[in-house]
């Protein structure tokens, strides 16, 4: 088919683009910054241990409006939100949340509270939040202390809870599955992701079910989903009352959707295993700078766990993985920074430069 | 039609997509990110000053793989410099231009240099560049200076020259026009974009001419360029020595595509005006907050001046127009916290949470 002979369609938001997977109606305000619709790029050389005839893709969830995943259940929270009448919303956040929150809200005329963790986040993220108007409200705490405190507070007052354990955010985040399958023409064979709260690995897993149900696909994937060494409570099967790792968007020592999760690992066959964070930054690093893809550290726990597996013989030719890369790199340019050469400074001449450039 | 009957096609990346309108061969070896196919969202309440019946949208180029417009470009002029054997490349930024071409170039496994001005990148600029593994050279000097230095050095030696006077950067920059008249069925009344160096001006004007040449679209749009205050040599009809403003991507006193831009604004019978720092940073916190878009200060300048325009009467009910968003606000998380309000820390008790959200 040439250009001339297609009629390019506009991308219209995820609700509208698979509105019949999704509980809205025609009575349903859609709030959309055009989320969804991310590349799935192919990535090659990211390691000799992954073996040829084995295709790995990246599903680039960074390239959403607000840089995260998140966008695409926001947009069914803040949809659902505004159909029943609510005026102001509320989010515990490490980062990825609070701004797809903050950008939602804003578009759709809600004040947005947001109760952070003190000192953990991420610049990027925090410049979000702040710019699109949030209330940005610190505590003394970890991420888990957070959710408990919002979780409570919305029940008390006029405030839509709009983390994932709204039950329209993974309604929303499954469409990913839809468009990983959308864009190979059929499921993969294994879908690797990183697990923080463990919503998103459940929200995929159902998305891959549903589109199974309706005949959009003829098989299912098997689940891999990967958690930060030192905050890996559903791999070593208790909570991890202090949460430690440099991938601060999945530093969750209780995950809210542990039962989900762990019922996507078991039903598809797959595993929950652990990366440390050299293996994370390994991957982190990797990614920049073999396939040009520049995503956040917490990001590249799907790629680690990869190559991790394929060091033990794990895959097979013939096999395609799609790892989720959930954030963009620059929601963290600290974390870059630190991780590379930093710049040289040399005279204003062509010698210098020609020098530079020889040596 | 509904999302069973339709077959979704995977975005293949612009060059495959508009190959006719490119100057590649089978023989050009691809190099892509997946890049364009950025959402054209509509915003409303940005402006009293704007008349009902006139419909506004942003093309938000931030959400391309390194976060602007550039890629657009880069993709072409990596492609070509991979098929003309060139193992390193060389460019001088005000920073979006480095970091696509460092990740470009990290794609196509190239060597990349990069000259920057001393002290003035915006940090999520530095933080790619850096992470994409690109040999960075600061230079004591304005982006002149530097671009003036990598021209020189590209002639020395076998490094490829990618800023844009690289003539395919232009020729990939042009199907962000293509995209906005596929997206809107027609060519709107009025492209409005930010003028730094001036290529993207000269390449959108391109593009609407070369679809309207084969029948794609039935008019031209009057293109309206927007110069910051403090650096608008198109505008004074002069070069600005030291250019001063807080837009950084437009921060440009002697704009190598001067020629090209003029011919754009008096062949559409459109203007190049300038717009203040205050001008700019009012749209840019509004697009925030209103909208729920997040750009870097140079992307506002163009909703800035349509702002400007509309307040003199300047558009009519039944107009489109499209406001060019270069790049995303995470690319300058400084200025997004310089511009709001501070976090608040309050104890970790669901008092004091309750107490914050009523007050």
């Amino acid at each position: 088919m040439t250009v001339a002979m297609e009629k390019q369609r506009r991308w219209p938001g995820l609700i509208e683009h698979y509105r019949e997977f999704l509980p809205v109606s025609d009575s349903t305000p859609v709030v959309t910054l055009l989320e969804g619709n991310t590349p799935l790029i192919e990535i090659t050389g990211i390691s000799e241990a992954i073996p040829k005839g084995v295709r790995v893709y990246v599903k680039y969830e960074g390239l959403n409006p607000t840089g995260s995943f998140k966008d695409r259940g926001m947009t069914m929270a803040i949809s659902k939100a505004a159909e029943e009448g609510a005026k102001a919303v509320i989010c515990a956040s490490t980062g990825n949340t609070s701004a797809s929150a903050a950008a939602y809200a804003a578009r759709a005329g809600m004040r947005c509270y947001v109760v952070v963790e003190g000192g953990a986040i991420a610049m990027g993220k925090l410049s979000q939040a702040l710019i699109h108007g949030a209330k940005m409200l610190s505590v003394d705490g970890n991420f888990d202390t957070a959710l408990r405190l919002v979780r409570e507070v919305a029940q008390r007052l006029p405030v839509k809870l709009v983390n994932s354990v709204n039950p329209y955010r993974l309604e929303g985040q499954k469409t990913a599955a839809f468009e990983v399958c959308d864009q190979l023409g059929e499921a993969p064979d294994f879908l690797a992701i990183p697990v923080g709260n463990a919503g998103n690995i459940s929200a995929y897993w159902k998305g891959f079910k549903e589109y199974r149900g309706v005949g959009r696909i003829g098989k299912l994937p098997v689940m891999l989903g990967f958690q930060a060494a030192g905050a890996a409570p559903l791999v070593e099967g208790r909570v991890i009352p202090s949460p430690k790792t440099i991938a601060t968007a999945i530093k969750i020592g209780d995950p809210a959707s542990r039962r989900l999760a762990l019922a996507a690992r078991d039903e598809s066959g797959g595993r929950i295993e652990a990366v440390s964070d050299e293996e994370i930054l390994d991957a982190y690093q990797k990614l920049a700078r073999m396939a040009g893809v520049f995503c956040e550290p917490a990001s590249a726990a799907s790629v680690a766990g990869v190559v991790k597996l394929a060091g033990k013989g794990f895959f097979q030719q013939g096999q395609r993985i799609v790892c989720v890369l959930t954030g963009h790199g620059l929601k963290d340019p600290d974390r870059a920074i630190a991780s590379a050469e930093p710049p040289v400074t040399i005279p204003a001449t062509i010698e210098a430069l020609t020098e530079a450039i020889k040596a």
